[in-house]
């Protein structure tokens, strides 16, 4: 990669999520060169993307471009790339555009989807992490309700209208009450000749309850909301495989679905060269002390979903959401100065801003550390937060336009299958 | 294709877009069952397609669900389908789910690229005719300029950030316009790596102005604002191929490009069945008479841009634009209602409400049948009528919205390769 040396010390960061753009931001005035490294040329709001699958949102409004970021800072490069191996002992990347030699290395990659060692489900179900896949969801989703119209097969038909969600996390969550809810108001209108009330959408939870790192009110209460939507919450039930056709579990339960969603976990997206030994957890996290450093490594830092910071009140590492992202990417920026400058680094401390989930209309869950609170003012700060962490203002006020007309009109308007994702049709 | 027949006849439309969809409406409170068969599940806004494939618009708000158009009309079925042989003594079309019998057959399957035959162009060059082609184009500019950062070959590297667009109708010149724009504003703040500079932009033509079907005076100022944009205008130039790296023509001229757009030419999208015989043109559209009844078939008729109603004005038939499509579709809505109750259909007369392209910021050209302008007046005209024509108000307030942004900011934010056109990342 022909980037040129300059005498400020080069920091190499794998990754344009939450964590490494905050990075990003803090460097930007610095006496550093920066290396940015993404395999795609823009930032993902990933809490949305559920609303990409639904037709509620549009791609392009989620998304903003990583080099506009960048544009005003100096000493600044983005390379497209996939980063495939990375040397400790050589201190550089190896890429599929070439190797890039680092002084420091920031590795905030994030996560992705956990199948626990299931190919057949890895195989045959959707996940939804990055933009490409919630395309390809929203396709399946709508494909197949154009082919339950084509088959006489009763069973069939019905196969074609189930969804089984697996994993009641917020992910989970939100996904089953935005199907829901199109069951209810969109359906019916665009597939009239259907009986689309026949639909039903499945979440599954292997353990006793949904939303489990957030209180339990929060999670009855959305377990609450989704059972008025219609949705049937499955707790203590676990999926054991899925052919493509039927859902099978370690009960006697079984579904009938030709559209399974695998969120049932996440793991780190770790990289070779840093994917073994004493710093990685059995979810392919990098453990790191409380500066952010991997374990044994001096000039190596990881952020964000990949790092595993153990603390007294989260001894399983920081929780992997936005927030520790973007907190330790500034922390970091700050830390890395010093590092520079030789003065010591200040280790980080987490602040806990609550979370929270949408079930629907009018209906979310909000913790906040001093107060828990559940429905319409819920949904209003929901939409506020999300609002206000959306990088961009344009995104910003197409999401505004699309969510005020959504709430009007009962209606979801980006229901299209721009790329099919079972068949190909002549384009 | 199990579509129950009811005791109204049955009216098959295939293909909808402009025309399709003004029939559809005009039918909608008739008593006819109307089939409506397309292979997207949306209607496309073929005239800002550029704006999609240079950033400037997402493809969701110039898309809008065909169902949703649908929705109210009763006796409606839309099904997703690839048409793949129409039977005339029959009376059915065959497609990739099944066959359809019809009482009456409208073809409104528009118009798709020509390539004259050329079939190295075909699988090098890029078209711009639909929306997934469009964002295709989106992926490789910004692609080329990606690895334009990788490769130390100058003559590689300018070829990455050339662009040739074959063809001086209105995508042509819209396009051409948008990528100076681009050029100027945001590649080199994008990319501070490269020497911007050096991009290219050549527009070819292959008689001897551009927007033919214009004025003079809207020529010669489009090709002014061109010239000054930085767009290079090459007239009496005839492409004779392209290999992927150089485009070749019938002078001495050549071009080192990665980047070819065909906007050369377009046929109608007909279909096997209909394909052959005395009511094809030379570019494979369907004659019509002034009742839109295809040549020698009393019960099959033929709207938009596949069909080819010749005139006095207009000899070679009507042009291949949108509001000769409306227009047909609505004439024909009311022609059928006619025929089935047995009176006389109406001719359709042709009202000309003229024609208009943009160039860029403040500079559009507009030919209305009283007055020709050009300029900043001719370019708010232009976005007005484009507004005012696009379907759906949320689609209205999300272009809108990035219409001021664009024009304040000097931006385009949807420089997004969501799909990569040239090769797979890992995603």
């Amino acid at each position: 990669m022909n980037i040129p040396r300059t005498s400020f010390p080069r920091i190499v960061i794998i990754g344009g999520g939450f964590a490494g753009v905050a990075l990003a931001k803090k460097l930007s005035k610095q006496e550093v060169q920066v290396v940015l490294l993404d395999k795609h040329n823009y930032h993902t709001f990933q809490p949305l993307l559920y609303q990409v699958s639904t037709g509620g949102l549009e791609p392009d409004s989620i998304a903003y471009p990583i080099r506009k970021i960048l544009k005003d800072f100096p000493n600044f490069h983005f390379r497209l790339a996939n980063v495939e191996e990375i040397n400790t002992l050589e201190n550089k990347v190896l890429t599929n555009i070439g190797e890039l030699k680092f002084d420091y290395l920031v590795v905030a990659s994030g996560a992705e989807t956990n199948y626990f060692g299931n190919t057949e489900i890895e195989k045959k179900s959707m996940a939804m992490k990055t933009i490409p896949e919630s395309l390809n969801l929203r396709s399946l989703i709508l494909e197949n309700f154009e082919d339950a119209l084509l088959t006489s097969d009763l069973n069939e038909r019905n196969a074609l209208m189930n969804f089984v969600i697996v994993g009641g996390g917020p992910t989970g969550v939100e996904l089953a009450g935005a199907l829901a809810e199109i069951k209810k108001g969109i359906l019916p209108k665009d597939y009239p000749d259907l009986d689309t009330r026949l639909a039903q959408i499945h979440i599954i939870q292997s353990s006793d309850c949904i939303l489990k790192g957030m209180s339990a009110q929060a999670s009855e209460k959305a377990e609450d909301f989704l059972e008025k939507l219609g949705v049937n919450v499955w707790k203590n039930v676990r999926v054991t495989n899925y052919d493509g056709k039927t859902v099978t579990t370690n009960t006697d339960l079984t579904f009938e679905t030709a559209t399974l969603v695998w969120a049932a976990g996440v793991k780190g997206a770790n990289i070779k060269g840093l994917d073994a030994g004493e710093f990685v957890t059995k979810s392919d996290r990098l453990i790191v002390d409380e500066f952010n450093q991997v374990k044994g490594l001096k000039n190596i830092f990881a952020i964000g979903d990949i790092a595993c910071m153990i603390t007294n009140e989260c001894p399983q590492g920081l929780p992997m959401m936005a927030q520790p992202a973007i907190q330790q990417g500034k922390q970091l920026g700050e830390n890395m100065v010093r590092l520079i400058e030789e003065q010591p680094m200040q280790p980080f401390v987490y602040n806990d801003k609550g979370a929270m989930a949408t079930i629907g209309r009018n209906k979310a869950v909000v913790d906040l550390p001093k107060f828990k609170f559940q429905g319409v003012f819920a949904w209003y700060v929901w939409m506020f937060v999300h609002l206000f962490f959306l990088i961009g203002f344009r995104n910003r006020m197409v999401v505004f336009i699309n969510w005020v007309y959504n709430y009007i009109r009962f209606d979801r308007e980006a229901r299209l299958i721009i790329r099919p994702f079972k068949k190909k049709l002549k384009s």
